[in-house]
This record gives structure tokens, C-alpha cells and sequence, in this order.
């Protein structure tokens, strides 16, 4: 074990320095998202940018670089998760030193521009005028992803995809993405086909107390193991978890109406809840010691989503207590209804509101054209059309306005290009990683209808949350499924729920 | 005006840095004061260190100085505003490098430990146990005051005291409190002997729905003109008020049993956001934007507290509403006795418990005992016996245990010796400044029966609130008053108020 006077272990001082200001973001950014008053917001702005501009100053600093190259001669010293954790130093300092200081603050000025005015442009339905910051956000990730394309020597694109999901390459996703596109219209098809004769799904009726709801959350939280000494539930427009491993702030939103998704949503929060909770303790202040990667922090979410909960096993635990804390009765209320409630299919404009069939098409239109936006064989002028195309070829449906096409997300007005593909592979990924879960836990089965979790959570400590950024994605799920990511299991999903 | 590229410019730019980091390390303290889940407190710790370790820095680069030097010469042309700027850059500066980071470390480790045994200790009522880590705070805090002391050219007391109310010193304090001092006991007889053959005081009686005690808050600081769009109302164990003055965030807490402490304390504490709201938007970046000082920070609250809401014509006001809030019915809840009730003397144990007649006395026993353990005149461990002794002397009690005694208030353990003078300067300021106001404002009676605040928080934000600290607390008295600081107004008060 190094010495205290190690370069190492004064990278560690530093790097736990930088956790505990972006520690402080998250929890000032949850902040502002659920209950800052709205007169707070430009002094807010202005904390959280001293905070990033310190930071980056922090890792800027020429001692870390000189720091960085005196490791390498230390690393017979260090053990696995050591040298793992200096890997992940180098990597955040790639990203942050890779890029001239004038262009990271003109790209964060003009997404800031574009963030706002794409407020405005999506509530207005109005494209026309969001196209000039589109286009200077597009061009400064552009010369961003050039210069980080340049220092990693790898593609422009798969240089902004490393920063959501380190080691992923476009060559990677692609053959996986083709699967999807040769399976997803047929098996939708057939869906589809199927459904026509099935009887009406019928929606409980409300109003839904809103405190009412919120237990409901609550109980099935507490029953998946969330440590609420380690976190809180509250509410903000865009659902969302936020904080740090030490105080995860979840958060959903209520619709009197309509109860169904405001539970889904968090239950899906809860599953990045428990991937952030479950966490190496021991190394919560240092870079190995995060999670790996926005798509397998994505597949904890939807597994315990998507996997989990909306499965019949799950649901004969839920719908009883949905039923007793809503005082439900009718139809409506019965087992299969709520089953066929919560696996409906359906095709439509946007994305959030997607099922599992359709999602992963929504996402692989978004990487086409990220793709062709970021390479210049999209301009932002032709967005618009080749949105609209793109879903008539996929979902056979035409949105009719932008608001409900190319306005819809705030990902590209954001500059996060190379963001999306993170969604589908955690969909994949998540299958998969179910599948391998349900083949080694005896008893899962009588687990989840009896509403005990702890088996599958334990499993998911063991094999993915412990493991930090201790390894690649890939070695995680090879590891944890015996494979590498494939799609396999994700289709075998599909075809066992929604064909059989 | 000075271009961009002077040094007092670039001086501006560091402080609003610094003021971004303060006002975020305040955000995540109120956050820790009221929500933040147990688990969170270590990682919490960690980020609020670093953000004040960060500040430190900042405000220590040889730059810094260098800047401060060079602006001498640039005077002339800063206005009256940028020039008080500088002064109070220059006063914060000193303060952060009057005192050797080695101490400033040790201090601030020391006082962590010895409030976290404070809480112990209190709890369990065992003063011994907190000696040696009392003792090692008000060591170094000694050692800090003597090298503040060196560096100011003032008493070590003087250079404490400093850093709570700038510019105030010992010699200012003791006139004023010898003065009260004279007065008090014999006036709290009186008072008591008057009080002797009144009829006994009606508590309403509870339970008092936590709601609707909270609404009742929110609808008085909305009558007082608390703007809602910067700032919030919260609970919390201690109430106290937080954030930043675009954010306020203030605190109070419920107790079903007994609505008539929460609400005086909203109110009490909306004195202090009042204050923080109206302080002067154009300098909110910088330090001469900040509020003046402790004392008068607290004669912002005090003035609305004692001197407006516990007054009858604000109770002409309020009762009827407190009443209907409540549905309140019976002897209990008739203005006379509501009167009554928040003009309650009585000597006590507990300062924070205190009526405005006792309180100074509490406070000037802990003045002269902290002067005292300064100098080493007291000891540490002779500290229970001097307090008992006090308490006495001063209000005729005997704390029957040191948690009812020394060990009631957590500002020693925390290092905060030249602070408790602030309350009872407040006091006295809040009574001359109000009554100030009243001589100035036609119709105030009439206005406040009626409730409305709107001319008197104005006549405060004209010649209080919006100077920010751009003169010192002395000559904002005097200007706003028309005399210096004195017992007279207060004495006054007590007698209107209690005698006649």
C-alpha cells in the first residue's frame, strides 16, 4: 500500500477534493429542480458555475498531469482497485484537459443560450427559431468532440460517447442497434396484430391523493431496499435521481389522475437509487468508486423497472396494495387489467412516454441523426424533415408538429451528443443481466410474488453496484451473465411477455 | 468607474467567487438543518470543509494582497459604494490571513469534536466530560484572538468580537451594559410585584394542528412582506435563518401543544429575512452588499418580534386571525389574555426561553464570563461554579444542573466567544431604531391595527436593510435615528411596555 507521500496518494487527496464539490453540485442541482424558489435561480447559476470552474481548475492544475505520469511508476505498489482508480483519474483528466479552457466556456455559454431558448421554442412549437444556437451548439461539440478525437485517437463521436459511457464505441453499438432495427418493426407488427383483439384496457378511475400516491411509492421502495437514512423521495417536473451515494435524492411527480406512472417512474428512479446506494463504501470519494456508466446505471433502472415490476410475478405482490391504498373497485382493479396496464403497447411521438417495444426506436433514430449532426451530413435546418421521416420509417407514425418531433428532448440543445445509445444498451443490458440474475437466484420467482427483494438486490450488490468503475462495462456484464452485451435476452423478453 | 483591468475589478471578481461558494456552502447547511437524511451528515461535512477550505485559499493568494495593495491608488476613481467595497474586502481579507492556516485548521477540528461532546454532554448532563475539549477550544481561539490582536492593534476580546459586529469593541459594550445592568434587577422587581396580584394567565388549549400553525406563519410573514419568490419556510430542531438574500431560508418548529412560541419565532426570524431580502440587489455579489453585523441583524428580528408583534396594537391585528385559524373559543383566547400571554416576565434558566426583560442579563453574564475565560481570569473547570453564581446574582435563580446551566448554549463549544453581546445590542438598537421609525411614520398605529406593514418595513429597508455594509452599524443608528447607540430607548420600551 503507498505511503502517504505517494503521487498517488496526493492524487487521491485531490480527487477527493473534486468529489466533495461535485458532491455539493448534485445536491444544489436537486435543489434548484424541486424546491428553490424560482427568485433564487440566477445566484444558483452562478454557485454551481463557480463550483465547475473550480473543479476544472483543480484537475487543470499542471501538478496533476506531472502527478499522473509519476503514478505509473508506483503501480507495483498499488492493488487492483487502486490502479483501477488511477485509470479513472487519467480518464477524467483526458476529458478535461483534452479541451482548450475558451472553447469549454464558449460550449457551456451557448448551451445555457440554446437550453433556454429550446424552453421557449418547444412551447411555442417554434423550430425556426431555436435553428441559430442549435447550430452553434452542434458546431462547438463538434470542434469539442475534433479535439478529444485528436488526444484519445478515436472517432470524433465515440470521443463524446466516452464521456456517458467510457470504453463504448459507435462499432460497438452498431451490430447491436441492427439487431434491434431487423427485429423491432416485425415483432411491433405482431404485437400490434395481437392486441386488436384483446378487450378494452380499462383506466382506474381517480382522483388519486397525491399523499396517497406517495406512500405507495414509499412502501414499495422500502420493500426494494431503499435506505431512506441514505436518501429521500420528493418531487420535481422531470423525474430524476440526483445527490450522491451517501444521500440519493429521488425524486417523481404525481398526476391526480392517473397514479400508474408516477409509480413506474419511481420505481425506475429507485433501481438507479439502489445502484448508487450499493456503491463500493470504501471508495465513495474517489472516481473508481462511481458508477460505471450511464448505461448500466440506465439497465439498474429499467431492470428494476422494465424487468421487475411490471412483470406478472411483480404484480401479484403490487396490485393488492395498489388496490387497498387507492380503496380501488371495479374491473379496473383487477389483476389483469393492471398487468395490461402497465404492458401496454403503443406507438407515438415521444420518447418518455414510450413502452419497451417501441423505446429502443425512438433512441436508434436519435443516434442515426446525432451521428449524421455531429459528421455534417445534417444540418440543423434539415432536422425537422429527417425527424419526421425517420419516424414514419420506424414507428409508422408522422408527428405533427415539432413540439411532439424534434423539440422534444433537451439532450441536443445541451450539447449531450453521443447520450442517447446509453438508454437502449441499458434496455439490453438489463434483460440480460435480469435473465442471469433469475438463472442463479433460487426461489426468485416465490421471492417476488411474496414481495421479498432482498435475494435480487443482493445480487445486484454482488455483481454490478460493488464493482464501482473497478472494471470495464463490459468485464461487468461478461462477468455478472457469463457473456458479452448482446440482445439476445432483451428480444427472448419481449417475445416471453408480449407473444406468449 | 474603474475599466475592467484594474485591481479593484479584478478584486470584485474574487470576492463574487467567493460569495458564490458562501452562498452555496449556506444552501447546504440549511439543507443539512432540515432535510438532509442522517446518513448524509459525513459526506455533508466533507463538502462544507472543502468549500470553506476552497475560500481560504482564494482569499490567502499573494495575489490577493498585492491587489488590495494596488487599489490604494485607484481611489479616486471608485464611488462612495466601491470604496466601502474595498474596505470591507480589505477587513475580510485580514481576518482570513491575520491567523496561521496551521491554527485556523486546528481551531476548526477542535470545535467539531467539542460540539459533538457538547451534545453528549448536554444530553447526559456531565459538564466534566466536555472539559478537555472546551478547554482546547478556548485555547486556541485565545491563540487566534491574540494573533487577530497583533495584527489589528486591538484586545484580544476586541479582535473575537470583530469578526460578529466590525468595529465594535469592549469599551463601547460596557457603558451600555453597566447601564442596563443598573436598571434591570430593580425593574425586573417591579415588574414581578405588579405582576404578583394580576389574574393567572390562560394557555389556549391545543392540540394546534401543525398545518395550520404554518399557515398562520405564512400568512403573517406574507403581511410583513416576506417575498416568497426568494425565499422559503422550513422546520427545523433550532430555528434560525439561511441561505442567501435572493434565497432565504427560514426555519421554525411546531409544537402541537403550544402555538404561541413557533409563531413568534416565524416572526422573529422573518425579521432577520426582511433584513437579508432588502439588502441592496446591485452589491448581492459583494461584501459591502452584505448584511452590517450581527447586532444589527439582530435588531432587524428583534424590532419585529418584541417591538412590533408582541405589541398590542399588532395583537389588535392578529388575535383575531390566530383565532379564527384556531377555532379558538373561550376566555383563553381574548386579545387580553393573548396580551398577556407573549408579555409574559418571568426569570428562567434557559436564554432562548427568556422574556425581553431578562433576557440581556442572561446575556451579560455570559459577556463578562467569556471576557473572563479569555484573559484566563476563569477556568474552564471553575466555569459551572461562576455560572451558578451568576445566575444568582443577576436573576435569582439556581440551575439546578449544568444542562439547565453552562451547558445550555452551543457558541463556546463551537468557538463563538464575542458573539452573545450581538443579542442584547440588538435589543437595544431594535428599540431605538422602532421607535425612530414610529416618531417618523404618520399613521403607524393605524397602519399596523389594520396590518399593514408596508410603511414601516419600507421606513427599515430605507434606512437599514438597503445600506448593506456600506457604513458602519454606528453610523447607520445615528443617521437612522438621529443618536448613538443607548439604553435609553429600550429602558423606555420596558417601562411602557411593562409598567404602565
Amino acid at each position: 500500500m503507498p505511503g502517504s507521500s505517494t503521487a498517488y496518494s496526493n492524487l487521491e487527496k485531490r480527487f477527493a477534493r473534486l468529489s466533495a464539490l461535485s458532491g455539493a453540485a448534485a445536491i444544489l442541482h436537486w435543489d434548484s429542480a424541486t424546491i428553490m424558489p424560482s427568485g433564487g435561480s440566477d445566484a444558483r447559476a452562478e454557485q454551481l458555475a463557480a463550483l465547475s470552474l473550480l473543479s476544472h481548475e483543480i484537475l487543470n492544475k499542471p501538478e496533476v498531469a506531472d502527478l499522473l505520469e509519476q503514478a505509473k511508476s508506483e503501480t507495483a505498489n498499488l492493488n487492483d482497485w487502486q490502479l483501477a482508480n488511477l485509470t479513472e483519474m487519467r480518464n477524467r483528466w483526458r476529458h478535461a484537459t483534452a479541451v482548450d479552457p475558451d472553447l469549454v466556456e464558449a460550449h457551456s455559454h451557448a448551451t445555457s443560450r440554446c437550453e433556454m431558448e429550446w424552453r421557449e421554442a418547444r412551447i411555442n412549437n417554434d423550430f425556426d427559431t431555436l435553428i441559430p444556437s442549435l447550430k452553434e451548439v452542434v458546431h462547438l461539440t463538434g470542434r469539442i468532440a475534433e479535439a478529444k478525437s485528436a488526444a484519445f485517437g478515436m472517432s470524433p463521436y465515440d470521443a463524446l460517447l466516452d464521456e456517458y459511457e467510457p470504453g463504448c464505441t459507435a462499432a460497438m453499438i452498431d451490430p447491436l442497434f441492427n439487431d434491434l432495427q431487423a427485429f423491432l418493426p416485425n415483432f411491433l407488427g405482431d404485437v400490434l396484430d395481437r392486441n386488436k383483439n384483446a378487450p378494452p384496457i380499462l383506466q382506474p378511475e381517480g382522483p388519486f391523493d397525491e399523499t396517497l400516491q406517495k406512500q405507495l411509492g414509499l412502501e414499495f421502495m422500502t420493500a426494494l431496499g431503499f435506505d431512506f437514512d441514505h436518501g429521500r423521495l420528493d418531487i420535481s417536473h422531470h423525474p430524476f435521481t440526483g445527490g450522491i451515494p451517501d444521500d440519493v435524492r429521488l425524486t417523481t411527480r404525481y398526476e391526480t389522475g392517473d397514479f400508474t406512472q408516477s409509480l413506474m417512474g419511481t420505481l425506475h428512479e429507485t433501481g438507479h437509487a439502489l445502484y448508487e446506494q450499493g456503491l463500493p463504501k470504501e471508495w465513495r470519494s474517489q472516481p473508481v468508486g462511481a458508477a460505471r456508466g450511464m448505461a448500466l446505471h440506465e439497465s439498474q433502472s429499467l431492470l428494476i423497472e422494465m424487468q421487475l415490476s411490471r412483470s406478472a410475478d411483480f404484480l401479484a405482490f403490487a396490485q393488492p396494495r395498489i388496490k387497498a391504498m387507492f380503496n380501488g373497485d371495479g374491473a379496473a382493479w383487477e389483476i389483469e387489467n393492471i398487468e395490461r396496464l402497465y404492458l401496454k403497447v403503443e406507438p407515438g411521438f415521444i420518447r418518455v412516454d414510450a413502452d419497451e417495444v417501441t423505446y429502443p426506436l425512438h433512441v436508434i433514430l436519435r443516434y442515426q441523426l446525432e451521428k449524421a449532426l455531429l459528421s455534417g451530413d445534417l444540418v440543423v435546418e434539415d432536422l425537422p424533415a429527417a425527424w419526421n421521416k425517420g419516424m414514419r420509417d420506424a414507428l409508422g407514425v408522422n408527428p405533427p408538429n415539432d413540439r411532439l418531433g424534434c423539440l422534444q428532448d433537451i439532450h441536443w440543445p445541451s450539447g449531450a451528443i453521443g447520450y442517447f445509445p446509453t438508454y437502449t444498451l441499458g434496455a439490453m443490458a438489463a434483460a440480460q443481466i435480469y435473465r442471469a440474475a433469475a438463472a442463479e437466484i433460487p426461489d426468485l420467482v416465490e421471492n417476488i410474488r411474496a414481495g421479498q427483494f432482498t435475494s435480487l438486490v443482493e445480487w445486484l450488490r454482488r455483481n454490478i453496484h460493488s464493482l464501482g468503475s473497478s472494471q470495464s462495462t463490459e468485464s461487468i456484464i461478461q462477468a455478472a451473465t457469463g457473456r458479452p452485451l448482446n440482445a439476445h435476452a432483451f428480444k427472448a423478453h419481449l417475445r416471453d411477455r408480449y407473444l406468449t
